[in-house]
């Protein structure tokens, strides 16, 4: 597979795309807050992930981005703080770290631009 | 918050929604198998999440399906059990649940919507 | 490595240990109660996986326990019914499965009797 | 409940014991290597983890540390640097994080030690 060997893959019109080096899942869970709350502090963490122009997937659990490896933990972390600073007093967080710097990793397109 | 107490929901344009009583996160990472089989493998797992008709959104980590929790989690279980059939020696999976059997959890659409 | 190839393994004194099929972590979180709340209901939960009978280990963030897969996913159901019961009007869930038909899975002791 | 107050508990024989500002579970999944090569890079990674010096408990499926939560969150990306470095193609992380600048999280004792 020479994909995996160039860490490049063929987009469908044949454009040559440069797979990321790692992507990252987030789950913030604000505590001490309920209901709108904690919908309008998971709100600011999304705002706050879709600033950083990566390319971005929310989903009904997690948030998804991807890019370098070292931005995306970062980011991760950030994301924590942004719910302190919005009033959560306490937060569970969950994060799924895919990272390959020896081609890159599957990119968001190559995993679900089929299944949607 | 009245839709917490009655387990309803207003959609945008006025129609009163069930919430489901529960949702569920399922990533399967097949094992002993590499690239192109691994994608294949996860492919016939999330056909088989759609064949059963439930509300689906497929993730770059994970697929999410709401409903029933009995149902879900019998779901989880297939996802696995295809998994191996269609090859993969054994695996990892990664199951997040919500679950409200009292007026119900927030659905897909409520979490998602305003963010695609 | 023949412990992969028949499924089973040495443990240090000597005696052949079968690997167990399948072993799955559980971590539930109740909503809508708070503190000792909390732990009392998680208590319950850990308290009905001990009763199974399994090797169980109890962790800061999760309980892991092994044996047959369909005997674990009805545990994992069971705990979050429990849960329910227990007082919790609605939950989150984090299960982990690790799951080998074929030869079963690495012990909880062979993870992590060297770590102790 | 005080001690949610004040960040501080009581330990059983009376002494007071702060808590941690954070704790972290981590469980890295070494790809493209098998069997004991996956031992091998993992148990690197709990020796660096170890080597912190931070309370800590290794698990079946993760590790768990406390402390601050920037330097957990350090810890975190580490432990991943150092799974390429022993060999390691690509990986896949799952962490957990609980975090309470505000008092503190409960400590790793206070979880667990009931049930040891």
């Amino acid at each position: 597979m020479l994909a995996a060997l160039t860490g490049k893959t063929k987009k469908e019109k044949g454009e040559i795309m440069k797979r990321p080096e790692a992507s990252i899942a987030i789950q913030t869970l604000p505590q001490s807050v309920t209901g709108d709350e904690v919908l309008r502090i998971v709100d600011k963490v999304i705002e706050y992930i879709k600033s950083t122009g990566l390319k971005t997937v929310v989903g009904p659990f997690e948030t998804v981005i991807e890019g370098d490896f070292e931005k995306l933990m970062y980011i991760a972390k950030e994301c924590q703080l942004i719910c302190i600073r919005e009033g959560a007093a306490s937060l569970l967080t969950y994060i799924k770290v895919a990272y390959n710097p020896n081609g890159g990793t599957w990119s968001i397109d190559e995993k679900i631009s089929k299944h949607i």
